[in-house]
């Protein structure tokens, strides 16, 4: 008798997302002329075309394919030596960060790698999680059985979680409690919030004390304009013994439908097994890489390493612009709807709190019936962030102005 | 203090392909005349280049990218509607194998789907498989804590071995004892055979006595060219209730580089949790996808539908005929050496058995000493491997050539 994983069935509802995309095609479906003038500003999904240096990368290498001495076959499962150089050169060492080659993982996804790093976890592990956080470091420690059941507010059993509030600028300090592992974010998905220098420094202390791991999601560093704000967690003297970062090219070079992204996972970097020993992780994710994945496809490693040109790099920084932009466009529109705002100036969220006595899932269904906008709910990145919505910047100059202009239209 | 996954640490050596990089590398650098006349029959992978229709579609959907109006982010993690259906329509349906579109989940890799499929399924199933084997079945078992150590002949305690053997034709029957999940593989890898349909029935009777799941790993089935040999599972009544099938577009349209595949996971098919409840696993695979993966590359999925259309079809046909022909070439050599041979008739694996007395990594060393040819020791499938070694089909004619002569001025 073949059994299921039942930790799945402590999953609550739908992961957010899908949630969203159900409620926006049932009010497209009952309201086809009000869903012609729909604006998403949900999921944050990049809007803007492949810039030109990708496209022609990607051409090139489709045609090296479709010639027989120059088609490549399976390539290394961690990703070709001409990108992860190409990383780690012009991410890491050219910014005065020690990183080998061999210490990039190159992948199809942030959110596969993040969820795929408790592979090489052991279950014993106490995980901390900040909150409201990206639903996926939350589901996927549920689905290994690191969690009990979840309670009345949805939070699991068994994981710590730390409140990211206004007080303490939505980044959390370490707790007084021992955590194994904690997944902290900056630019934060979805509070928009950045993590200060000494900020980070006390983290890297906390986790070098409690010989703690930190799985630090940077996907959103390229959105940091301030260069007082670390873009990288190996900025922080001591990461490289405790912390894994992960990296995307999603929100850089508009990848999200592309996919291919990068984990740093440092040689230093130790963990214990049961009997007290420890090992070095590296040869471990090194060995997911190779058995479980093959390698993200050759023309995308060519395209991600075309956003490291000279010409890409010029490309980059253009959509960049262009989305923080939006994103000063978006806090101006809210502010002067009356509502109170967070985020928005180094990363693409903008975190809304929503006016008293509305809940999340309430503004959700009110904006988009009203003001015909889809922004996501608060709450679903956890139970802190009840009482708030995101609104992405990801979206035409034009769209970012309309939504500006609705929001200021609702009578709450 | 962070634990490791201690599991990991029972994984013996390296994933047999890194471990025959290794050796080829060195033989390399040792001998660099020799390495001159090298050719490559280890590793299963693909030589011929994209088909023209793949190329097409691929150059048509980057340049879609490059457009804002057609420019597409986030695709729907389980596969593109029009790759689904083209599948769900081609492979099955026309078939008359009874196969909805969303019960199609597109991916990067049967790889990939082979190791990820455990996610969804419990720690305390009895898994079968066969010996010798595609390592990723023994390995990611290994890496989830669902066997002991291993043993003296590499074999894993806690996983029930089931020897395939020139008396069964390497396809074994189902043993007497229960399994809770068992791995099948036809056309097989390593060994080239394939399941006739009474065999592929006596499985599916099995599993449907024991609630049991079969892993159907149907990577090769484009190679089967007798009709009368099932080229999925789900062509034997009743296996809707207890299979998954696992397909893959690498070796039919030269995908290895690219990356794409997909898994049919049948909304009948139930397992059942601790409490004895039972449960369809396709929301658990779903959610499984939603959570960990974020698609296939979008340019990718289009190069997999072209290979359902007219010219795609007919080009794949071409590249599957060139591989078979090589087939012939290569079993024809190793006959004439005085060597024993099997597959290589409906599958693109050619399985030699090794001259008395020389294991399959002398065998391995020597041929690639003596002959320049890299092929894959037996021994790296698996204990009952020994003895064996793999040569694959993959190359072009002159190459397969070259090497059937070499072949036959071995002096064993």
């Amino acid at each position: 008798m073949a059994f299921l994983n039942e930790h799945y069935l402590k999953l609550k509802a739908g992961y957010l997302f899908p949630e969203i995309a159900r409620r926006v095609k049932a009010f497209c479906d009952g309201n086809p002329e009000a869903a012609k003038r729909l604006i998403r500003c949900g999921i944050g999904d990049v809007t803007e075309p492949l810039p030109p240096a990708v496209v022609a990368a990607l051409h090139k290498a489709v045609d090296e394919m479709g010639r027989r001495e120059s088609f490549r076959g399976y390539g290394p499962e961690q990703g070709y030596d001409f990108l992860r150089a190409a990383i780690a050169k012009n991410d890491f060492r050219d910014r005065g960060i020690s990183i080998a080659d061999d210490e990039i993982f190159v992948s199809d996804g942030s959110k596969c790698d993040c969820g795929n790093i408790l592979d090489v976890l052991g279950s014993q592990n106490r995980i901390a999680i900040t909150d409201p956080v990206y639903p996926v470091y939350v589901d996927t420690n549920v689905m290994a059985g690191h969690t009990g059941p979840a309670g009345e507010n949805g939070a699991y059993e068994g994981i710590l979680y730390l409140p990211a509030t206004p007080d303490n600028g939505f980044f959390p300090a370490p707790p007084a409690e021992k955590a194994d592992v904690v997944y902290l974010c900056s630019p934060n998905n979805p509070t928009g919030a950045t993590a200060r220098r000494e900020q980070l420094a006390a983290w890297v202390a906390y986790a070098r004390h409690n010989r703690s791991i930190i799985l630090f999601d940077a996907a959103y560093e390229a959105y940091i304009g301030d260069p007082a704000i670390p873009r990288s967690i190996f900025e922080i003297e001591g990461a490289r013994e405790c912390a894994i970062e992960f990296r995307s090219f999603s929100k850089i070079g508009g990848f999200t439908g592309l996919r291919c992204a990068f984990t740093v996972v440092p040689k230093t970097l130790l963990a214990t097994d049961g009997s007290g020993r420890d090992s070095s992780l590296h040869p471990l994710w090194l060995r997911r890489m190779t058995t479980k994945f093959n390698g993200v496809s050759y023309p995308v490693q060519r395209a991600a390493e075309a956003l490291y040109s000279a010409d890409g790099r010029a490309q980059v920084r253009e959509i960049i612009t262009h989305y923080m932009g939006n994103a000063k466009v978006l806090v101006a529109g809210a502010k002067a709807a009356g509502l109170t705002v967070y985020g928005g100036t180094n990363a693409p969220y903008i975190w809304v709190q929503t006016p008293p006595g509305v809940t999340s899932w309430q503004a959700f269904d009110r904006i988009l019936n009203e003001a015909n906008v889809v922004i996501t709910p608060g709450s679903g990145f956890g139970s802190k962030g009840e009482g708030y919505f995101r609104i992405s910047a990801f979206n035409s100059r034009a769209n970012a102005e309309e939504v500006a202009r609705r929001l200021q239209t609702l009578k709450w």
